[in-house]
């Protein structure tokens, strides 16, 4: 349960610092992340009836090299893990995912994002592929949470098989 | 809706019919497929003070080849679908994958179940690896169903990007 409230919370505090990105800061949509390796899924606040921001399908993808991360401890440069948060829809006794309401993701480039350990986070809300929300300054709001987990190389989720 | 009922059924009607495989049957259990392409998730029974058979995380899974069929139509050779089916755990608001309940599992093999559409069908209960359930007279059963499907390569599923 630990580690829920952490991705939420950590989810939270990206989008609590939202601007408009410029070109500088920006990482690109993750093209095709659904047919990645989905490493984890959950389900929050299908009770509510006024479901929060943080409420519903949450699912964790990895790239290839982001696999290489969860097998080796150390995550190479071109990984990138995908935070994408649906709709939790509720139909006779089934919850089946909805529209999406954001995306966060991490990329993995040593030298670019050198003070956040390497990794650079960014957000798309909603279907948006284009309009990443999280300045520079700001995207480091989200590693003040990953800082934490320097022995999984910065990364709270796990995979196993 | 229809289609989780459909697919559900499906899994119930597999499971009715089940006996203790013998070699020239068995299907090899697809290891590895959590690394797959998850192509859809739902849950059912999460209400159920006393979950029923078919109750919890429903997953489905494609191997490479497989999702050329969800591309072209038609499912090569080799190609595998996985339907996973674990346990809901809910804590706090909270519904997340449990243990394994069973693993469903389709594969293209042309030549082999040419009369069953090119599809073989088999069923590995709890964290079972090896022992398949359902002979070849009962993985019939399984097409039945499939056979209504025959416009997608008598595939369920689908795969939105």
């Amino acid at each position: 349960m630990k580690t829920y409230l952490v991705v939420i919370l950590l989810a939270a505090v990206c989008s609590a610092f939202v601007a408009v990105n410029n070109a500088a800061d920006q990482i690109p949509y993750p093209e095709g992340y659904h047919k990645w390796t989905n490493t984890r899924t959950f389900i929050t606040g299908y009770e509510n009836k006024e479901p929060k921001k943080g409420d519903g399908f949450h699912d964790t993808y990895a790239n290839d090299r982001a696999m290489i991360g969860y097998q080796t401890g150390h995550f190479p440069d071109g990984a990138i893990l995908v935070f994408d948060v649906r709709t939790a829809v509720t139909t006779e006794g089934t919850i089946a995912p909805g529209t999406r309401k954001h995306v966060d993701l991490m990329l993995k480039d040593s030298a670019r994002f050198k003070d956040t350990g390497g990794w650079g986070f960014e957000e798309f809300t909603g279907d948006s592929r284009t309009e990443g929300r999280l300045s520079g300054e700001r995207q480091k709001n989200c590693f003040n949470c990953h800082a934490g987990k320097k022995q999984t190389d910065f990364v709270f989720s796990q995979f196993k098989e």
